[in-house]
């Protein structure tokens, strides 16, 4: 159909001149065809994931481009790194709004080629679109490690400690921030770095070989800590306990929950927080968090995996379960 | 972010009941977690792409769901085949607008089933999401093939024949006529198949690895037939010549471009072909014909690879060169 902009680039210079670059992956033929290719080593096997992100639903349309593009690449890299396998690459289909400009696209470009050199991967191929309405970003990532250690979220037994890395519900309480949804928000350096956390989350990349290596279930926190457990229970066929208490929070989530008691809420159901939650053998807890620490990332222990079903409890600060409401994001039912 | 509509069925049951029937390979865990995993085989390579196409731009929002699954799908399929690969399955990432229905959904997944058994595919993995505007579906083709046999655009040399299945110019013809930018235009069946051919294209699949066999150079014909035979000369460093008259038409389009000389350009620049374009050796042109023959693909002789570079040349009824305007499909650049 028509085109829209005669006086900006075209789809192949903008190809050529942005995203070119950022194909080092031999097996992208420098974007000059339709596919890439992949080759793994014998004894490996590829782990695969997508995530679409879209303005006004995943995203601020202002926010800055390199922070959209590093959130679009990382909500897919803490998929890998859950899973355990290290990340290899991407495929990025881009679908521009109407008003896009070549600057927007340099700064994103930009965001993308220094989460590359971050994590050590490489644009694999992509497409360059227009949009059916606002910016739309859809990313499938892939991953390899070795053959049949893919750490799935089937696989929890009761007995099994529940770790989670970092801490948690910042991003959610960034996003609150951000709309200005809190009663009491902190200002300054506190509220920035909620703010931070929901633009930008780490993916933990480095803790993969240990989730491999320890964890029986593993997934990444981003639908929110209770309902993404919530799905470690159900496909493992058992319950969970955990203790709010022992939730790591930083120190702005700390100072807000203090003040505001309904925002533990949000912290626990909230979302956005690309942490990883899994499962220990209790006998490999030790060993697994000197690992975690050895690799540089905190790990805490918040609970355990319980005989039966019926999704996790959550034991609150006075010694009884917390009722919650929503255990999940749920990008179309009620909330 | 808010949900959009508490009477609707939720993002958990929306996958649970209409997505989570098509993930029938092993490693789609039944769309139970966050990635596929892939072994492929000893000696195999795999191949992936991407393609994205939104309401609007890549298709009519009132096209019927089974014909908007079928084409998002097999666009990639395309792409696939003309690399010499075999498909494996995909990844779905779809971004529904505000006034999605569970019956739309049953519909356009009702079209992907039927192109999973076509094909013999399975979905892989995805992702559900709301719409920054219409909807937008993001599809992750992965193809596989015996290592070092992908057949690149690079390649091609001169003297090389270049051959086109199909028919050509069926596709763009067919969105014409859907716009009403056709004098002429023809009624009945024969407009009711160009149109067909605009919206269920027919990815070459059988033809796959006879490409891998005999072709030193292909891709799949989505941009124009002149556009993408100069993408073939650019990456191969060569030029080419095709005979206009050489160029495979369907009995609709031959008759268009009778009553419209004018509809000869739309045919070879048009693009939305998905045929495959390749270039074989001169010694190997008659065993690639019969092997095509063999598969159940028609394939025709429109041209040869020529030394120097430039772009085709394409040879008019008249014996002069055609002076054609746009080469590819842009989707930014004036058109």
């Amino acid at each position: 159909m028509a085109g829209i902009a005669p006086a900006r680039l075209g789809e192949f210079a903008l190809i050529e001149r942005y995203f070119r670059p950022l194909a080092t992956y031999p097996g992208a033929f420098n974007l000059l065809d339709d596919v890439a290719v992949l080759r793994p080593k014998a004894g490996e096997e590829l782990v695969l994931t997508t995530d679409l992100v879209a303005a006004g639903v995943h995203f601020f349309p202002d926010d800055p481009p390199e922070s959209i593009a590093r959130k679009a690449l990382r909500v897919n890299l803490s998929d890998l790194a859950a899973k355990g396998a290290e990340p290899v690459g991407y495929l990025l289909a881009i679908a521009l709004p109407s008003d896009w400009s070549e600057v927007w696209i340099r700064k994103f470009t930009r965001g993308l080629a220094g989460d590359q050199k971050r994590y050590g991967i490489s644009l694999l191929g992509g497409d360059t679109s227009r949009a059916s309405g606002g910016l739309t970003i859809s990313i499938t990532a892939i991953g390899r490690l070795p053959k049949g250690t893919t750490v799935r979220r089937k696989g929890a037994r009761p007995g099994d400690t529940v770790y989670v890395s970092g801490t948690i519900g910042d991003g959610a309480l960034g996003l609150r921030l951000r709309l200005g949804s809190i009663d009491g928000a902190p200002a300054g350096r506190a509220a920035a770095r909620l703010r931070d956390r929901y633009l930008h989350p780490e993916p933990r990349v480095a803790l993969a070989p240990v989730v491999r290596r320890y964890a029986s279930a593993a997934l990444d926190v981003s639908d929110g800590l209770v309902g993404d457990l919530g799905h470690i229970c159900e496909v493992s066929g058992v319950g969970a306990t955990i203790e709010a208490a022992a939730v790591p929070l930083s120190k702005p989530a700390t100072a807000l929950v203090a003040t505001d008691p309904g925002a533990l809420a949000t912290v626990l159901t909230g979302g956005d927080d690309y942490e990883i939650l899994c499962t220990v053998p209790k006998r490999s807890g030790a060993a697994f968090a000197a690992a975690a620490g050895k690799a540089g990332v905190p790990v805490t222990r918040i609970g355990v995996m319980t005989p039966g079903r019926g999704g996790p409890i959550v034991i609150g600060p006075d010694g009884e379960p917390l009722a919650l409401g929503a255990k999940a994001f749920d990008h179309f039912g009620p909330k």
